[in-house]
């Protein structure tokens, strides 16, 4: 339970912060100018691509996957290790994460395919994704039913001779906009009369399969996230791919699901608190320039009290963080549930207010554009949301709470 | 205090629910049609010329504008009267009060001319206002100063012979993106060094007097609010116009904005309680739909706590509204300071938990532009700032009481 | 939905209100010492008979009653009349309502008396009730189960013959410590088998009938409530009265308990508004009068604010009781079923928060007994369990909002 | 930053936690009856001399002293490996502190004896207390002016001679009103001219030196907390003592106070941990076991959240604690500051939520003595007071972190 950051983290940390601080933040006016420039884009902008390209030479590059880093060519740091270091690309979600081919949904299909993925498999689709010369999307939520209940799926998977076809309808699929995401990993029924937990299949279809139509993009708040590929709804009307596209095994969708959702709840939990860094170091500035009624705003009302419940809210969840990741480094993702679950519910809603608070001490920049936080907000209200609202998991984790 | 709604109240409320509900809340869908259909632009839309000319025809125009029928052209309510009505509109705040002519910034600006105006100034800017012939903006904030300390106001209106000269930055002038907003109404300083509350003054600027400048559209949460004109910031450079154009006498100008913001602020209280009464009939809908685990959601979790609370807020802020409204018809605006102010803290602040829960029920689509609840968030979260933030409103209000 | 109040209204509120201040304010020292004097006592103590005796002379007396007063020898004030004469009473709640004969449970039991008693019962009992001669308790609450859901209810009342046998443990029976309380109003189970809610009767048990047993007091927080005769726990072993006993009809107590609990309800959030007024008032004086580092504490951190929300609060929710008391003198407490529910709930949590806080302003003073504060949080703090706790308002509350 | 707990920790916990399962929690009910039957004492109970007779025959004791075993006599433990320890205690915070001699304020009163005190102040009074022969007070906080300000202390201490004369008025002595407890550590001031911070001395006066007279005692939330001395209002007129009483020097008193109030609170809070753990465990049992309309309180409405969220809110803030103990061994007490105020501020608020909670699922057994949650909740009700109340802290923490 020795949380201290060893030295490789330290050195690794300092790198990426530097980074951020010196290429990524100023970066963030230019990506604006690009997406002003081609509103009617969803691709990769060119300012991304340079930043990977910088963050890739300085072996910045893939450090969410764990594992050999002979296997896998990434840095193989454990989570705890990554912690810091997810932390930091926080600062700046829309830029960070890319730059250093960390973001989601490509890290979580990442490691589907590393961890469950045959040979062919990897080779086909896993090599260019830890190169970022393809991006890919995850399709899971469905736009007719409540889908953190896995039962309610209700796309279909039939086997049909040595192919699989597909049929449904998926929404939020992240990614899936930007024409370079060329693998689509989908969650569907094999046996809709299995257990509960053995109907689902997961299956890779390419982008190009006949059938795959993507029907529009969604928006968050008023932002279409355009940058990193929006999220589509994406019809499947009888997609067929071969049998070989199957993910691990028939029924193993569920457990695939789950063992991707840790690695994802936790990692969001992370660059959550880079947010909530960043906007308290927002407030923080601007508290201390504007003036008002004669006085600094720093020196009146509740900003103190605001600045010092921020702080010690990061501090405390931080370590809850840390220490749910040292847990999935020793006993395993399964034995730290409770611990992810914890963060997944506190994390995100108390980086929120923080969020919302800094808003309010900017006024009409904190809403605007002119500031990140707006778009800050909006990314972490929908975490409140996405892979399992709130609600669901304090009902499981109240009741195990209530069966100690 | 008697605050049931009198004969003519009910006959007019009804009448403004069923064209809500029959014109209003299906033209939602045809609006976001014709701005997709047209992004570039920020006029007002061929739907709302439809409704205003519905609305206009069934007597349901102008509602908002006290004072004697046959000087304004409107019905005359009171306060009291209009409450009702106003939430109406509230429930599609995209719409109703620009198909009514009860639109911010307009109706502000209407006010102040009725109330301040030279006759010359109402024959030429008020009666086309209350015909919606033109539209206006009011510009008063401003982006480098905390613009709720009206000291702080940097804009300079100077005397120079027959004409006043305008020189100063503008922002969050809602209206002004759209060409047909043909007169703005200007907040600035004549005389830095008069009392404090003796130095603003306020002037009509037409929009095509050269000098002045449509810098940029701003956002709120990724909505541009191009419907209704969105928000922009103005550069006035030197701008002339005659000295006919000032409004009320020099050094009036923070005299008037003081009255113009007690109704401003109590329409927004009324429309907005509208807004958490469809976020509520939305979430309550949605709990019954949807199912997970076997159950609604209106039978699991929270969501029955929530319904409850959302409830009694309303129904209590509802109350203080109308009471509010009752005592500026009673004693006057002046004197129902205190009562504006409570109402334009407590409002939004519950409004905006209601929509916020009425979003996690929906799931994905909660923030999405597949409700209208994301959209109604940004904008009941602006109202938090937009008159001054609330921690202004609740330090004055907190002073009173301590002093009592 | 007239508020005002009447000049009926305005005249006893005012009497009301200098009575509080010159009689009973300055009384509470008094209590206080002759608490001290008898720490083994559980009677009516002599300041308190003092102040009775002073305000029958004034008239203000009974004035909880409604209905003729010709019959019931009070003013016959409706709810709405009563409501700011019983919140000026909530301002010192251990000795005004007691003063004026206006305490629980007294009030209840006179009300059901007065409504559903015989000629004998009501001569037996409530006049001598009405003139304060003895005292009652109310026996409905169990230790052993939940006693919100009226089907839990285990004690038991059998006839037999011309009598009918109770046997049953009741607890929080409020005022049966005081040997004045002569007669008790015991709920119990007449016919187990019948509907959920005619399962139930009441009944008359005078205090000195054998079997009944005063097993001990109770305390809320450290507080025995000594002054007005505790809470006691009490033993029903084979008590044996005689039939004419029963109150209204067998299998009717649920009703009656219904018909108690909405007058108790509103009393209680009445006086609950005078408990928050009084919190603020010391609130703002102690933030006056106290300095530190250099400035008093209502010029520095969170005191504004706080001052701020709880006036509007208790405006907000005095316009609650005030519509909820003209809906139950209008259509009948039946049908302000949800305004009594929801004051019920909103009432006693904010004016808890407020008491909170003014505890907190007066730092050690605030939780011991040199301000009335402490006790006046535990008494607040228990109206949120008593008579149901919130949860079960909420989710009744909620059901009934998502039939909508 | 390793907050496992080490070997030695792990076996003290697990005795301590046996210990106070065993022993303590059954003598909970015995302390109740040895309190009704002395109810005018103020001395130690008989079981807490048992306890405390058998916690020291097995070493469960002084375990707060940190420092060479071989001076102390204690185990020399770091706060880190006193922190689950306190925790334990905190289960039963009336019984588990004072019978591991490990209760406030003596802990702190030996702390500052220990690191402050000369040999014979140690001989004298360090030595019996470690024994638990005596016990004794510490008189900081004064009735008059806001003690959180150091600088308002109204208290003197005059050189006189070979003597010191104290005059001045304290309260919140806790301990005082116990004839056992027989040394007072007095907080004055030496020289009202000094440096802010160098104004204060800290002196010992033996509770019989004539001058010193207990005023009476105070009453937290109607709890006298008789069982560990009370709180006394102390009044000192002119009380001469030897001027060898001076603990440190004079002038140092200030800096006394800041070395003994950063362990003073963390122990408070990794007390306040134990008492939220219990609140939490025994919320759990009671909604198992209590049933209300068909289903366990536990399988119905909020409680399921509240549980999950006090889990949550513990673990945390239990990391929290457990980093600024591991920073006050590391960089020491004063560089912990932050963390000391951040524990200080953040434990007993999340702590009395809980506990509030925990009240509400019993009903009326809550706020009874029939629990221990209603005494649990005005102790950490206090401790938002106590050292200093949460506004100033919040105010300071603000400070440093817009100072950034």
């Amino acid at each position: 339970m020795d949380f201290a950051p060893d030295a490789l983290t330290e050195e690794i940390t300092a790198r990426a912060r530097a980074f951020v601080d010196q290429h990524v933040l100023p970066a963030e006016l230019i990506l604006k100018e690009q997406l002003a420039a081609t509103p009617q884009e969803w691709s990769t902008r060119p300012i991304v691509r340079d930043l990977q390209q910088k963050a890739r030479a300085e072996g910045l590059w893939n450090l969410f996957l764990p594992g050999d880093p002979a296997a896998t060519g990434a840095a193989g740091l454990t989570n705890l290790q990554y912690a810091p270091v997810a932390e930091v690309t926080g600062w700046s979600p829309q830029l960070s994460p890319a730059a250093f081919n960390c973001a989601a949904p490509d890290t979580g299909n990442m490691e589907v395919l590393s961890q469950f993925g045959t040979d062919a498999q990897k080779q086909q689709w896993l090599a260019p994704l830890l190169r970022a010369e393809i991006r890919s999307s995850f399709c899971m939520t469905e736009p007719d039913v409540a889908s953190s209940d896995a039962t309610n799926i209700d796309t279909r998977i039939r086997r049909d001779g040595d192919s699989y076809v597909i049929s449904g309808r998926k929404w939020w699929s992240t990614g899936a906009m930007n024409p370079d995401a060329a693998i689509f990993i989908v969650m569907g029924k094999t046996d809709p009369d299995a257990d509960r937990h053995r109907q689902q299949s997961m299956i890779l279809v390419p982008r190009d399969t006949p059938g795959v139509r993507i029907v529009r993009p969604l928006s968050v708040f008023g932002y279409d996230d355009r940058d990193h590929g929006g999220h589509a709804e994406v019809a499947f009307d009888d997609v067929r791919v071969p049998a070989g596209n199957i993910i691990g095994e028939e029924g193993g969708g569920f457990a695939i699901a789950q063992a991707r959702l840790g690695p994802g709840r936790i990692h969001h939990c992370m660059r959550a608190l880079g947010m909530g860094e960043r906007a308290l170091s927002l407030m923080t500035r601007r508290a201390n320039e504007r003036h008002a009624f004669g006085r600094s705003l720093a020196e009146q009302g509740v900003v103190r009290e605001w600045a010092a419940e921020s702080r010690i809210q990061l501090e405390a969840l931080r370590l809850l963080v840390l220490k749910t990741a040292w847990l999935m480094d020793t006993v395993g993702n399964r034995k730290a549930m409770t611990e992810i679950q914890s963060i997944k519910i506190a994390v995100p809603v108390a980086v929120q207010t923080i969020i919302d608070r800094a808003i309010q001490v900017h006024g009409g920049a904190g809403v605007s554009s002119d500031t990140p936080l707006a778009e800050l907000y909006a990314g972490i209200r929908s975490l409140r949301i996405a892979d399992g609202p709130d609600e669901v998991h304090l009902a499981s984790l109240g009741r195990n709470e209530l069966r100690r």
